[in-house]
C-alpha cells in the first residue's frame, strides 16, 4: 500500500566534491571499482548525478574555466550499481540488463546547463579547425524548456538523455580497448587519411592516473595504484555501452546492456538536457546534472541470444536500445545536405564524416545569415534537437549525411522565402553572445575558401 | 473553374523503351541536354518517370538480370524541365529553384518494385565483402502498404520519394565534378584508407559513352559524342542535387535547388517506394517507376541569398531540404549501435563510415535470429523505413552510429524478452528466401571471426 | 509473378448519371438490392465512387445547386459487394466483416470538392439558426494539399475517408430503423427540449420513393415499388456503420463491420478529401468523386465475439475500427471550449450537443477577427483537420465540449499575441468570400444577444 | 547568473489539512476570496497543490472512503495568485491572462492516485445507472509512467494536467451562474428529456456553507458568512475557465483566460496524472497532488479583442487553450462507436451525451471480454489516453460520437482477430479486481436488454 516512490540508491550533494558525495564517484571503467549499491530486478529505483564534470564548470560570465578544464577529469559517473535478481542471485557475465528508464531530469535547485567547445589544444570539437577558440553557452531551463542568453530567439523542450550509461568491463574487454586504442595513438595522424579532415586531437585518450577517481578505491592505495594505470577513460562510447550519446535515449526507453561482471556493475552520468546528433561541438549537449529513475531486468543468458559478436572475440558486441513513444515531436524540418567532398574541394571515398561536417558547415553558414553568429550557430546545433541521418552510403564516391533541423525552436520563420532574408528589429540590433577566450595556438585554420575570394 | 487537375508533362508508356519515349529519357547530367517540356512558376504539373533501371530489372522468379546488369544505364531520368517565372523570364543561374512535392506514388498498373544488391564484381554494395552475392526481391504494393513474397512476416506503409531530383550543372561545375573524380580513380584504392572497410568499388563512375542516353540528343551526331564523353554520371549526389536518396523526401516536401543554367533544367527518377537511412544494398530502396505532381517557384538570387559555398569556388554549395508533417509516423524504435571498430577488431579514428558499417551488422544478425536469413535481412533495411544517425562524431576514437528500426512492420514482437527468441511455427517452417546468384568471383570474404570461432 | 494491381470491382464513368453507369448506385439501404460484383477473402480490389450527389453539384459560381438541391438523392453509393471466403463460402449473418482501407483518393481528372451548408428550409445544418442561408465553396487538390478560391489564406493535406461505408441490413433491422425514426417524426419537435437548440429539420428522413435508386432493381417495376417504400435513407450512421463521417477512416485504417445479409453487401459513397469533427455545415466535408482500395476478410462469428449489442435485440451492435499511423500529424492546436450554456444564456443539464455548439460558435467569431468571414470560418471548420472533443461530460451541469484547430493550416499565426490582432494587406484587402444564396424563408434567426447590445 | 530555479508561491505540506497549509486553499469561487500570492509577469513560478479532496481519499483496501465522501469538499485549489505586469500594475478586468504550463508533475513522495465512481446517492457518474456502486482503483507512478494493482495488464505515460484552473469571477458574473444553475434546478429533471437518459444527479450544486472552505478567510467571521452563501462551486467548468478537464493541457501548454478581477486571482487544483476525454466516472482521472511550474503574461484589452461572448453579456465568454509539442503520441487507435439510440432501442435527435454514452457503453463491453471487469474497464476508460470525439452532429436523427482507445497501453493485442478472443494464462487467472462497495438505494439500474434475453 505505501507508494513506489522511487529508492535513492546514489543520492547527490551539489555543494560537495565528486570524491566528498556519500558514494564517491569514479570517473574510469573497471571491473575492480566496487559497487556503491545494490537494486534488484523489478525495484524502483534512483540515481542521482553530477554534470560530467563535477562541478567545474560554472553559471558565469567567461568561457575561462573551458579553455583551462583539465579533460582527464571526464565524466564524473554515479554508481556502480551491482543488480540481483528476486532470489537475490546477481547478474552474471554473458546475461543482458535490461534498464528502463522511467523518469529522468535535472537535479531540483540546479536548473541550467553548459554548452561549449573546447580550445584546439585542449580537445576541441568536430569542427575545431573552423572554431579554434574555447566557447561557452550558459542554459536555463523553465520546465521542460530551455533558453539561453547567449543564443536568444531559440527555445525548445528538452529530450533529457544520460550521455553515459553502460556496465563494467572484464578485464578481458579492458585489455582489447587498452590495446586497439594505444594501437591508434602510436601510429599516429599522419598514418589516417581522415585526419585530413577531421582536426580533432588527441586521437584516443589512453589509461592516465591524472585526475583519476575510482569510487571507493582511495587514491594512494596499491589498489587504486594498480587499477588507475589500466582503467578505461569514459571518453568513447564502446562495447558496455558508455558514452554512446544517443539524444533520443529518453523516458519511455529501455537499454539492453551485455554483462561482464557478476553484479553488472551499472554506472551512469554525463546527463543531457537536450543533444543533437553527433554533439558536434564536443562539450556539445547541453550538460547538467540530474537523476535517473530506473527499473532493471536480467535475461539470463541474453548476451548469446540477442547480441552477435562483430570481431575477433564474443566480447565484441553493442548494446541494444529500444526508443519509446514519449517525446517532443515536431511536424516540420529543415535539412541540409552534405556530400564527401570537402573545404578544399577535393573528393573523399563515401566518407560520412566528412559528407557531415559539410552539412553541418553548411547549417551554421544558413543560420548566420537569420542573426545568429557562426558561434551560436555551432553550440546551438550541438544541443538542440536536430537530427543528423546517413542518408546515402553506396553511391560512389559520395556519402550522402544530413542534419535536419526543427524549425518550432526559433522564434522567427528560418525557410528560405522569395526576396531576401528578413531583417527585422531582432536581426539588426545587436545580438548577445557566446562567451569566448582567445585561441593561443598557432594550428591552422581552416578557411571557406571561396568566402574569401568573395570577400 | 476547370478544376486545376495538374498537367502532364512527361509522360511514360511503360511498354516502351527509355529511348522510345515521347520525351526520350536521359541518364547523364549535362548542361546541353535540351529541355523536354517548360513550366510556369505556380504551375501544378505532372512528370512520369521509369524505374532507375528503365525497365531492365524484372518481376520474375531469378537474380540474373541484376547479376548482369549493366550499371552504365542508371539512373534514367524524366525531364529536363524549364522553368519560367509568372512574365515567361526563365530561371537563371543564381537563383534558387524550390520544387514543392505536393504528391506522388508508383504508376498505375506498374504496383511493384524490386530490391537488390549487385555482384561483388558489378557494383556491390555496401556490405559487399559479406554478401558478394547478387541478390533481389520483390515488392507488391497494397496502396500505400508493400509486402514481398521473398521476405514473409513484413509489411509497411512506403514514404515514396524521388532517389534522384536536380538542376543542370554549369560546364563548369560539370568539369569540377569530372576532375576531382578522376583524381580520386586515378590515385585508386591503395591509397584511401577507407578502402580497408568499404569494399564497394569502383571509386568512382567516370563518363563513358557506354549506355549514355542524352534525351533530345541523337545517338550518333557530333553533338552526341562530344557530350557524352564529358557528361557526368547520375551515381552520387553532388552540388545539384541528383542522387540524395533523402528517405523522407515525400509528400509535403520541399527542395530548394541552386540554379546552374538558364530555365534550371530540373531532371528527376529513381524513384522508390521506401528506402532505409543509406541504402545499403546499393539497389537498396524499393525501386519502382512512378510519378512526381510538382509545383516550382523561383527565388530570385537565391542561391547567394541562401546558400553558402562551402570550397574553393561559388559552386560548391549544396540544396536544402524542408521535410513535410505528412508522413507514416512509429512510435518505438529498436535501435541497434556500431562504433568504428572493424570486423577485425581494428580501431578506426571518427570514422562514421566504419561505425555505421558495424551498426548494420549487428542489426543484420540480430534480426537473423528471428527467422530471417541474413540476405532478407540485409535487403530489408536497405528499403525499410530505418533511420541512419550520426549519434556521436566527437568522442575519440569511436564515432558512434546508429540504426533506428521501426517494431511495427513486422507481424512478430522483435524485441529482447526474458527467455530465449520465441520460436514459432512461422519461424520454423522454411521460408522463401530472397532469390540469389552464384558469386564466382575470388575477392576475399569478410569473416565474422568471432563466430568462426563459435561454430 | 503478376503485380496484384487492385482489381476494380466497381467502376465509375463521371460522365453518366448514376443510373447509367455499369453498376447502377443506390441511394438507400435495403437487403434485396442485388450485389453487383464479388470478391474473396484477401483480394485487393478497388471500388470507385462518385461524389454523394451524383454530380448534382457543380465547379461553378453559384450557391444555387446547393439551395435547390432534392436532398433525397444523397448519398449515392456504390456496390453492394458480396464477400466470400477462400472457399467461396460467403459470409453469413453473425459474422464481422473486416474491411482495411489500403488507399483511397480522388478520382483522376476530377480533382475538386464541394463544402457547403443548406438552406435552412432545405435541410441546414448545425448552425443553420445562425447560418440559414445556402452557402458553397469550392476546393481544388493539388496532391494531398487543397485550396479554396473561396477561402484564401488556408491550405492543408486531407486526410481522405468514405463517409459512408456499410453492410445491408436485414429485414429485421430495417424494420428497427424505420419504426424507431417514424416515431421520432411523429412525436414532432415540440416534444424534444433539444430543438430548443439544435434547429436542424426535418427531425428524420423517413423512406420515400423520391429520387430513390436501387442498383440493378429496375424503377417502374413491381420490387422496385416493394423496396423503395421501405428501403431506409442513408442520411444517419446506425448498426450497419453506413454515415459515421469518421474523419480518420483513412488509409491503414480498418473496419470491422457487422453481417446481417448472406455476403455481407457492402457499399461505400460520399467520399471526402477532408473533414472535422461533427461534420457541422451538413454538406460539411470536402465532398468528392473517389476511388477506394480494399482487402476483406471475415470473421466468422465475430459478431458475438467481439461486438456487443447495446438495445432490446441482438441487432443493437455498432461497427469498431482501428485507426492506423498515416496521417498528417500537427504539432500545435488552437482549442475553443463550450459549455452546456445557451446563446441566451440558459442553462442545460450535461448537454454535450450544446456545448460543442457553442464551442463552434467561439471558434468561428475567433477566426473572423483574422480577416475570415463568418460564412467562411463555419465552411472551414466543417472541413478542416479539427478535432471535436468531448472533454467532460459529468461535471453538472456543465458538459465541457472543445474544437481543437491545427495552426499549421493558414498561412497567418492566429493565437492570440500581447497587442491587437495584427492587421496585414491580407487582412485588410476585400477578400474572396464563399458562394451565397438569399435566405428567403421566415424562420427565426438566433442573434448573438451580446453583440447585438454593443453595435 | 542565478539560475532561474521556479520561485515557489504556494507551497503545500501533504501532513497538512487543506485549511492548515501555509496559505489555506479554497473550494469555491468568489471574487473576495484574497490573494495569497503574487507573481510579475514573465516570472517562472512554482504552485503545489493538494488533490481535489484534499487527502479525503486514501491508499488503502477500500472504497468505503469513496462511498461516503462529503463532494461539497471539492475542489481544493492553491491561489489566488494575483498577477502583475512589469511595472508593477496587476491584470483588470477585460485583459487576458496567459498562463503557461512549462512543467506538472505530482508531489514528491506522494506518486500514487485514484480512480473511482461515486455511490448513485452521493454523485454517481456519467453511467451511475449501469454502475450503482461505489468503487476505486489505486495507482501507481514509475515516473512518466502508471499501473495499478486493481486494473492489471495495464501502463501507460500520463499527460498530467491541471483538472481546475481559472481566474476568479466578479460578482456580476457570479450572479450569472448563480441564477442560471439555481433555475435548473428549480425546474427539477422532469423537465428535462435529457434526464431519461443520464441519470447522474443532482442537477447541479449551488453555493452551500457545508465544507466551504475561503481560504484567507476564516470561518466565523461575518465575511465568510457572507461570501459562503453565494460563492459559487467549483463542480462545473465556467466561463473563467474552471473544472475543464481538458486532458491534454499539459508540458508546453498555454491557456488564455478572461480577467474578471483586478488581479485576475488565478486559482488551480484538482491535478490529474491522466484522463480519459470526458472523464466518465467523474472521480474519473487518476486524481492526485502535484505542482505546477508556470509563466504569466497579460494582454491587455485582450477579452475584446480575442474573446466572443456569447450570450446575453459581455461577460458570456471562453477561454481559448493553445495545446503544445510535448505528449506521448499513439500511432494506433481502436475506436467504438455509439448514436443517439438508447439502451432500450428509443431513437434520440441529434444527442451526443446520448451517442457518447453508448460509445462508452460498446467500448466497455468490449474490454470485458479479454478478461477485464466492467467496472475495471469503466475507470480505465475515464483514466487512460483515450479520445472522445464528435465524428457527426448533423446526420439526422443520430448523432455519431466514438471513443478511441490507444492499443499500446495494454500487454496484449486487443484488436479484433480471426478465431475467438484469445484467451492466455493472464485472462483465465482470477484476476485483482477494483475495490468496490455495496449499492444500498433503490434507484433503478439500467439493464442491457439484449444480454438479459440471452442468457
Amino acid at each position: 500500500m505505501a507508494p513506489p516512490s522511487p529508492r535513492l540508491v546514489v543520492p547527490i550533494d551539489l555543494k560537495k566534491k565528486p570524491w566528498e558525495q556519500k558514494y564517491p564517484l569514479h570517473n574510469r571503467w573497471h571491473p575492480r571499482i566496487p559497487a556503491v549499491a545494490e537494486v534488484t530486478e523489478g525495484e524502483f529505483f534512483r540515481v542521482e548525478m553530477m554534470d560530467w564534470s563535477g562541478g567545474s564548470i560554472a553559471d558565469n560570465d567567461s568561457a575561462m574555466d573551458i579553455k583551462s578544464v583539465d579533460l582527464n577529469i571526464g565524466h564524473y559517473l554515479s554508481g556502480p550499481i551491482r543488480v540481483l535478481d528476486k532470489e537475490g542471485v546477481p547478474a552474471k557475465p554473458g546475461d543482458l540488463l535490461v534498464v528502463e528508464i522511467c523518469n529522468l531530469g535535472p537535479l531540483p535547485g540546479d536548473e541550467w546547463g553548459h554548452t561549449a567547445t573546447y580550445d584546439r589544444e585542449n580537445g576541441g570539437g568536430f569542427l575545431t579547425d573552423h572554431f579554434p577558440n574555447a566557447i561557452k553557452a550558459i542554459w536555463y531551463f523553465e520546465g521542460i524548456y530551455t533558453y539561453s542568453p547567449h543564443i536568444p530567439g531559440v527555445r525548445f523542450p528538452g529530450l533529457n538523455h544520460p550521455g553515459v550509461i553502460g556496465t563494467a568491463p572484464s578485464i578481458e574487454l579492458l585489455n582489447i580497448w587498452n590495446e586497439r586504442e594505444r594501437k591508434l595513438v602510436e601510429q599516429g595522424p599522419s598514418s589516417l587519411k581522415i585526419c585530413e579532415v577531421v582536426h580533432q586531437r588527441p586521437l584516443a585518450n589512453l589509461p592516465t592516473k591524472r585526475s583519476c577517481l575510482l569510487g571507493l578505491i582511495n587514491e594512494g592505495t596499491s589498489e587504486w595504484e594498480k587499477v588507475a594505470i589500466e582503467a578505461a577513460r569514459t571518453v568513447p562510447g564502446r562495447e558496455n555501452g558508455g558514452n554512446c550519446d544517443i539524444k533520443n535515449l529518453s523516458t519511455g526507453s529501455k537499454i539492453y546492456l551485455p554483462v561482464f561482471v557478476e553484479g553488472a556493475n551499472l554506472s551512469a552520468g554525463d546527463m543531457h538536457f537536450s543533444q543533437g546528433d553527433g554533439e558536434i561541438s564536443l562539450c556539445g549537449a547541453i550538460e547538467m546534472s540530474g537523476f535517473l529513475e530506473l527499473k532493471c531486468e536480467i535475461i539470463r543468458g541474453g548476451m548469446k541470444e540477442y547480441l552477435t559478436p562483430m570481431g575477433p572475440t564474443e566480447l565484441h558486441v553493442n548494446p541494444i536500445f529500444e526508443i519509446g513513444p514519449v517525446e517532443p515531436r515536431f511536424s516540420e524540418w529543415l535539412v541540409f545536405e552534405g556530400i564527401s567532398v570537402d573545404e578544399s574541394g577535393r573528393q573523399h571515398f563515401m566518407d560520412a564524416t566528412v559528407a557531415y561536417k559539410r552539412a553541418v558547415l553548411n547549417a551554421i553558414d544558413y543560420l548566420s545569415k537569420f542573426g545568429y553568429s557562426k558561434e551560436q550557430a555551432y553550440l546551438l546545433l550541438s544541443c538542440c534537437p536536430c537530427e543528423g541521418r546517413l542518408s546515402s552510403i553506396v553511391d560512389v564516391p559520395n556519402a550522402v549525411a544530413t542534419i535536419a533541423i526543427p524549425t518550432a525552436i526559433f522564434d522567427q520563420d528560418i525557410r528560405p522565402k522569395s526576396g531576401r532574408v528578413p531583417v527585422g528589429p531582432r536581426v539588426v540590433k545587436k545580438l548577445p553572445d557566446v562567451l569566448r577566450c582567445s585561441y593561443d595556438g598557432d594550428l591552422p585554420i581552416t578557411q571557406n575558401l571561396s568566402k574569401n575570394k568573395e570577400d
